[in-house]
């Protein structure tokens, strides 16, 4: 097992009817100015933006807003938030919607405070020093970017998808509330599966130190997605398999699931330089990828996709290796199963884009750490994920 | 799954060599004296007292000290330490041990700052409005103290073993670097993994709410701490079952484990009334009463006790019934493989003190929320426990 630090203040607020209490979270750190973040009408049409300003109102907490986030989020719009914050001295940032919305809403935290341009902290340029207080009010399960410090931006301009964070950027207070979920599509819901269990499958699958513990946890989370996402493609408003979900999506990315290992990232990575280009939901993009990123890396953690076979699948029959290729093409099925498009060729990526994409991806070469890639393996991997 | 809260700031160390950081962490804080807080002298000879000390000497912060705290804490150390802590003023309290330390640096932090006696807090009759910072340097992985907010404290005079807990008692920083318990002995080491799996059972059989995720937690903690605990006790330095036992220890009951339900407890509030009168390790008292426990609720949760046979011992022949008992067997056993008593005779309880336990732990009866427990259920628990 790695040394490791795990630190997350985020105080989680889960359950049913919890969203009318954000006033009060609010106001109880002195707060009476801030700004809502959300994306598109979604929140208006589930009552969520109804619920959080009358909480507002009810604790004479101003508000303004921006709105019209992306699902693939925007530098452009995190300037613009950090504009509209700046000239109306908001105290804090409350990000109402998924892990678009927060991401924007961590990076235009970030950028408030600081005099240059909020891309820097991407570049690595710079390290954020002091940041706005986040609260989020999730309305779909997928990144975990509700209970940790990072976040995906894109610089449209520059096309990079880059990560970036900070202990300073861990919102102050997360309200889950599953039941508001239900009125999700059902390939939003899947793409959020899809998007949790990678991130588990990046931090079990990584190529360092192995704990027994963490493989515990992590197949525990898979499992359970695994069990409660079909469910809600047939019962959308099925509360216990809301909750299933919303809690295996946070727990996969709050830090917990990484403790002792550090994780792989590459598929991540990729996935990023084929979005950055087209467009795709980050759910289809890593249901393509990830499948194909394990079928190229299988052979160097042969026991490891075994074990996942054996575990996840139930697999019993062949040698370890059958085993683990087996559980891949389970693993594909699946996401089939969902409605989600398993080759880049489904999902409208043209084949002569594969060099942009390689290339992009390796701008930060080697990915990974169970097998450091390169732009030739990138290429292979995305021929592999093409049809 | 229950509506729930989950907020635990403390920032975890966790790994070899990380003890030399404490006052670095310390210090960041702008902490300048500290009182020092801890029981016998294992402390000096597996250098934990030099690493340390040294440490705090190198960031020039002063420090006093109160040892001699017991394996079944008093609150008369407690306001010893309170006393001492007030003379010197001390800004904060570096607890070097295991629960025992560390719970009675909670109570010691939660009376510094209050007028009355600091038992009012166990009696519910006053709630910790502040307290000072605490530090722990963890020794022995059992109770999870180092990153929870609660304790257990014995008033002897009283004869109340009791628990208190408060948000403001989360540990700052706690460091757990695991090589250093391969000291310890055998049965400490045994005591502790049954402390740490006593909490995942509490939690996992609870009356309340099911839900698969906390499940599956639960299951991989049992599976990973009875896999690693015979390990140790051939092999104490075995370094990667210290940091699986560690670890399990610790995420058994910091939170997360317990979130979406409720825990039964019934089984910890009949231990420390074995332990008030006999002052056994709390890991002999929970190998005795868990089991016993378990015998008697066991029709109430035919199902899950079926599941905990299949999921942690592998038995499948039989009905679910015969399942559970077998499997509360197999638990019995390993106790007794790893050297703990498993009668209250072995622990020498006298039969005659069996009234006197029931009638103490009935104070708060009904007990538990799988099945309220009176005191005539708890007298037959106890005879269950017995021999």
């Amino acid at each position: 097992m790695l040394n490791f630090k795990f630190y997350n203040p985020t105080k989680m607020i889960f359950g049913k009817d919890t969203i009318k209490s954000i006033g009060d979270h609010v106001s109880s750190y002195g707060i009476t100015k801030v700004l809502l973040l959300y994306g598109k009408g979604s929140i208006f049409k589930n009552g969520v933006y109804d619920t959080v300003t009358k909480s507002l109102k009810e604790h004479d907490i101003e508000y303004v807003e921006v709105t019209g986030v992306k699902a693939n989020p925007v530098v452009s719009k995190v300037r613009e938030a950090i504009k509209v914050m700046r000239e109306n001295d908001t105290e804090a940032i409350i990000a109402i919607g998924g892990g678009s919305v927060i991401d924007s809403a961590k990076a235009a935290s970030a950028g408030f405070y600081y005099t240059g341009d909020v891309w820097d902290f991407f570049e690595r340029s710079e390290e954020v020093k002091r940041a706005l207080p986040i609260f989020t009010v999730l309305t779909i399960s997928a990144t975990g970017s509700e209970m940790n410090s990072g976040g995906v931006i894109t610089n449209e301009e520059q096309q990079k998808k880059w990560s970036f964070g900070s202990p300073l950027l861990y919102p102050l207070v997360s309200i889950v509330d599953p039941s508001i979920q239900s009125s999700l599509p059902s390939i939003q819901t899947a793409h959020g599966a899809i998007d949790a269990l990678s991130h588990v499958f990046e931090l079990y699958f990584g190529g360092t130190s192995h704990t027994d513990m963490m493989d515990e946890l992590s197949e525990g989370i898979i499992r359970t997605i695994i069990k409660h996402t079909p469910v809600l493609l047939k019962e959308p408003d099925n509360y216990v398999s809301r909750c299933e979900l919303a809690w295996c999506a946070t727990l996969g990315l709050n830090g917990i699931n990484g403790t002792g290992r550090a994780g792989d990232w590459s598929s991540h990575s990729i996935e990023h330089s084929v979005s950055v280009l087209n467009d795709i939901a980050h759910g289809s993009g890593l249901a393509i990828v990830m499948p194909a990123w394990m079928k190229y890396v299988q052979h160097k953690a042969v026991d490891k996709f075994a074990r996942f076979g054996e575990k996840i699948f139930n697999i019993t029959e062949g040698t370890k290796e059958e085993i683990g290729l087996q559980a891949i093409e389970k693993l594909r099925d699946f996401y089939k199963s969902l409605g989600a498009p398993i080759t880049l060729k489904e999902a409208g990526v043209k084949r002569e884009d594969i060099e942009f994409i390689a290339g992009n991806a390796s701008i930060l070469e080697p990915l990974g750490t169970l097998m450091p890639l390169y732009k030739e393996d990138i290429r292979k991997i995305l021929e592999i994920a093409y049809e």
